[in-house]
């Protein structure tokens, strides 16, 4: 019967699988839209609201200019989609932002896109699980003094599933995002109809007045508006990089594949913000930071939330007869909101891993055994979304701030070095020139804009809460640095040498005793196989009666091997065998002392409290002592036989890199 | 330059003593007397109280009934005093009750004594603080707001400092404690005084009337009010058996010395008892429960607190001229209260280490060595005497109906248990027959009073918290009985037999290497030291080109050894090599397979976070194979040489088991 920790750990974390039924399957290029698209398609969700929520601050005058800056925003959009293109075919790997800075502008460039991007997965999860929660409570407005509640819920979940090993399936991503997609263009497309034939769709808000906060703006100051609503807008654009991370799993050509579908995530993304965005200024909908600045708003302003600016539009376009069609926007929005939160989670392991590699992270990232450490990073990504959650009141615009700046940092540095890219493979000479020189062309733009954008974002929302992210990132710069130079100072450390290479000229074996029982007599066994050139058993004297019964057994038995007794007054075990071991090495500096411990290996969680303690604070302090080696001769306990370690769970991101679990 | 972490364990846990600076020094009757004594003695700061509070409820009626009651509870002290003297010449050894009971009643009754000290020493804290901060606040009333804060101040600070390794000085304990008598003495030496002289003293209570919980007892209800009071003076008695535990830590003769400082503590403890009890009377001290059952009570009876019975004798003797001698009397008893709580934090580790030598807790709580075993132990005890005392608000009186049930299990069965062992004495005919009549007389005497006493408080108390003990007990009775249960299976599954002696045939030696440097350089040399019957080298293929890159490296410096490929294809570490080594193993049932591991050592703590992670998993599951042993050898890490483990640090208790640091 599995003990109570297992039972809990089963509940938790559900049924491993078996690793015989790991396998690996490509994505076709409609699977992997859904499974790569969800992050840059829900942003629409977000982006035109973020636009009108700026403007309104200087009352309704300035609605009129949301038209131009949402085209500029499509337009910023089409370029970094046609920009990344490139880096697809370019770096089929799947490396993404992160390698194409490092190869083309050095280790320290690609450091700071790692860093940007690591503050990109934990804003995803935090600005799309606030959205997401926005859409709901859109739709069901009871819930808004759970606002918060809601949140963290889903962020629990969430990482409790991924905890879990989440067998994603990429059928399971397809159906919301697709359902979603539809949804959206129904409406744009019902919404358009009926503006053309004369009923044009009228928001609950389109009566409110707006009391700017500012007003007469000219000059300068206008000017600074609409940067500030043209760089919240370009959150419509967060994401768009997640398909050049996922070149390796797409089908062959990849690189075409993945190419061809980005171009479809590009066209659906910039149809579907334009659209969302004209139906906005048609219906008017009208919205504003605070809702008490909104003149003739329903309800108590100070505590009943402004529904988003999708679900009025939805509601004006699908209302009365058509409400099924409302809710049925609302969930497909919520659901794809929180699938791009999820993405997050998978999307970070895959970094980590890259970064690993490269030696800027501990190494165990890199290796897929180690459950412990991706669960480790689960658990910050989830905590600190959490956190920025929780202080800034789950209020999606006021996170948006802390999200651009780190996505338009990786936008910028990645073009930059596809530049550099191209000038490097004119300068070869391999290839067609027009071909590169057209490329080149098309990245060199893209770095232009987003650095531009970059420059506008930091300027315009420094004080708005990207300041954090300007602390950030260089923070995580410099640890990532650190970690790298310790793994540098080691691996220089232990270069090989000839000395390393030589023999010791003698082995002496010390076997451990406290009892003589099967494990100790293994343990002598071992050692005596091993043939040594000296053989000794020790015991440590913490109880006189103990010790004397030891010898006398020592004898009965007529076990050949001396059996030395170590004094340890104190009832110590570590310092006293320490000791021994320290003297008899400096006896012998060219030999090798081979210490062999008997262990105990149990097979529950709670076992381990009540054994091998002494013994595994022995082994640690032993490895300190040059020239000896520690040898655990292990005693399988009948208990340890429960144990079946075979089998595997699925690790967040395994569908991304085209590992996938085939049902048994 | 030590790391940071080292700096911070530097600052909370102090200086750490080298091993070489702890010796051993026995303790001569004057400082036993207050290491031993601080907790009995300071129990008459309350006990008294607790005896008039209950009779209060039948308002000043039955007052007149307290000196009887307090007779009663100083004849049991004197009877349980003497009951314990037997034991102190009977057991020198030190075990106490728990060993008395086991060794007479057997081991169940042993452990229910075990679960009932337990449950005293977290008593012990719980109450001792909240006294201590009751006399705080009797002398300085401004802080009654913060009663519980200051609680839970003295607790952390006791766990700080016991957590650090508090040198315990014989002399430090002697002041307050000896500082205690005196003012204890004073007070009733010049109360007495003043009352002879006619000049009785007044408290300021005296004046109030108490309005009486139940009114018109008579009968039974009368006899019940009466037991309820005496159940709460025997307070008085607690911590009487300390000594008991202590015998190994006297000067020789060690049980004649224990005994007469048993007697010293006996006559202090009935006088200092004795004298408050009638002061109190003589003085008028009326106090209830509820402060608003007084009638003329000065202040505000919902939120002011009543002084203490002692500080309104110390106000009302030392009043006036002398208030200098009151604020004296009020510091030693919060300090020896104070003090009490901390031989808890003493006492416990020595009960656990006998209970883990009988196998009853885990083994590492007896071998000195393991300060986190300790640690947790008093953790555990300040995190549930916290809870208590926050769960109870602190309140003494609340408090003290969940100590003395433990108190009285312990007391009856120790001296049941004396009375067994003087029969068998008068069975074995050793010693002078009418001694041991007398001793088992005395036993007995003591046996039947407390078993009359432990059924009365059982019955009077048990609605009034203690049926929370009444679950405790018995919980760790079991816990304690699986661990022995779990030994015990261990132990006979672990019985010396045959087999486990026979050699096996060949000894085939694993190398596991990842890279080629002077770790792996090491354990290649190393392993063919022992000159194995076969030596292989194998490698895990994580990544293709590190792979091949090593293979070119053992090419070029001809290392002689063959250098096996073990495939991954999902860079998993573990499963393949164990995979290998199980094909192995099974193809040679009678030989044995020895992995040697390189592994680096380093100096701080963070650097196992990027070191080691995959090696440390790996041995854990190759332990699981039969047949198999593992041996890790180091490679010292330039960081590693800071580390210097020669330092020990004075364990909870060391005083009271003989165990002093020197002064280097």
């Amino acid at each position: 019967m599995p003990a109570p920790m297992s039972w809990l750990k089963r509940l938790v974390l559900g049924r491993p699988f078996r690793s015989d039924t790991l396998g690996e399957t490509l994505l076709p290029k409609w699977l992997a839209l859904p499974i790569f698209a969800s992050d840059p398609l829900s942003s629409v969700a977000y982006a035109t609201q973020e636009i009108l929520l700026i403007l309104s601050i200087g009352g309704l005058t300035y609605l009129v200019l949301a038209p131009w800056v949402g085209l500029a925003v499509a337009v910023l959009l089409s370029v970094v989609v046609v920009s990344y293109r490139q880096v697809v075919k370019a770096y089929p790997s799947g490396g993404g932002s992160y390698e194409v800075a490092s190869r083309n502008l050095g280790s320290h460039a690609g450091l700071v896109v790692a860093g940007a991007l690591m503050v990109d997965y934990i804003m995803t999860v935090a600005v799309s699980v606030a959205s997401g929660v926005d859409n709901i409570i859109s739709a069901v407005p009871g819930l808004n003094g759970y606002r918060i509640a809601l949140d963290i819920g889903f962020i629990v979940v969430l990482t409790a599933m991924n905890l879990r090993g989440l067998r994603e399936s990429g059928r399971a991503f397809a159906a919301p995002t697709y359902l979603f997609v539809v949804a959206v263009l129904l409406m744009i497309a019902v919404g358009f109809s009926r503006t053309l034939a004369g009923h044009a769709p009228v928001a609950e808000s389109a009566g409110y007045a707006i009391r700017p906060e500012q007003v007469g703006l000219t000059g300068f100051a206008l000017i600074f508006l609409l940067l500030r609503s043209f760089s919240s807008g370009c959150t419509a654009l967060t994401g768009v990089e997640a398909i050049s991370n996922g070149v390796p799993a797409f089908r062959k050509p990849k690189a075409v594949n993945a190419a061809r579908t980005m171009t479809a995530m590009g066209v659906i993304a910039v149809v579907m913000f334009g659209g969302i965005t004209a139906l906005a200024l048609i219906a008017k909908v009208h919205i504003a930071e605070n809702a008490c600045d909104l003149a003739g708003f329903a309800g108590q302003c100070a505590t009943d939330p402004q529904r988003t600016v999708i679900s009025q539009i939805g509601a004006a376009v699908f209302g009365g007869d058509h409400a099924v069609l409302f809710y049925f926007l609302q969930a497909t929005t919520a659901l794809i909101l929180i699938l791009a939160a999820n993405t997050a989670f998978n999307g970070f392991p895959l970094l980590a891993s890259i970064l690993a590699k490269d030696r800027y992270l501990p190494r165990q990232l890199h290796t897929r055994g180690d459950r412990l450490a991706f669960s480790n990073g689960i658990i910050a990504l989830a905590l600190i979304a959490a956190v920025l959650i929780y202080a800034f009141d789950g209020s999606t615009t006021r996170l948006i701030q802390l999200y651009i700046l780190g996505v338009f940092t990786s936008f910028t540095l990645c073009q930059a070095g596809m530049v550099r890219h191209w000038n490097r493979e004119l300068a070869a000479g391999t290839g067609s020139r027009h071909a590169i020189q057209r490329s080149r062309a098309i990245n060199a733009l893209g770095a232009t804009l987003t650095a531009i954008v970059l420059a506008v974002v930091l300027v315009t929302k420094f004080t708005h809460g990207a300041y954090l992210v300007v602390i950030a990132i260089p923070a995580l710069y410099v640890m990532m640095r650190a970690v790298h130079r310790h793994y540098t100072h080691v691996r220089e450390e232990l270069l090989p040498d000839e000395e390393s290479e030589l023999l010791p000229s003698r082995v002496h074996a010390i076997v451990l005793v406290s009892t003589l029982h099967k494990p100790s007599q293994r343990a002598i066994a071992f050692a005596r196989a091993t043939r040594p050139d000296t053989l000794t058993a020790i015991t440590v004297n913490v109880d006189d009666a103990e010790t004397r019964e030891l010898q006398r057994q020592w004898e009965r038995r007529g076990i050949k091997i001396p059996l030395k007794v170590v004094e340890s007054p104190y009832r110590e075990i570590t310092r006293p065998v320490v000791a021994y071991v320290k003297n008899f090495a400096r006896s012998s500096p060219r030999d090798v002392v081979c210490i062999y411990i008997p262990e105990y290996v149990v097979g529950r969680w709670w076992e381990n409290i009540l054994h091998n303690q002494s013994s595994l604070r022995l082994k640690g302090r032993l490895l300190f002592e040059p020239g000896v080696m520690v040898t655990s001769v292990p005693w399988q306990l009948r208990s340890s036989r429960r144990r079946d370690l075979q089998r595997v769970r699925p690790l967040p991101g395994d569908l991304r890199r085209g590992v996938t679990a085939r049902r048994s």
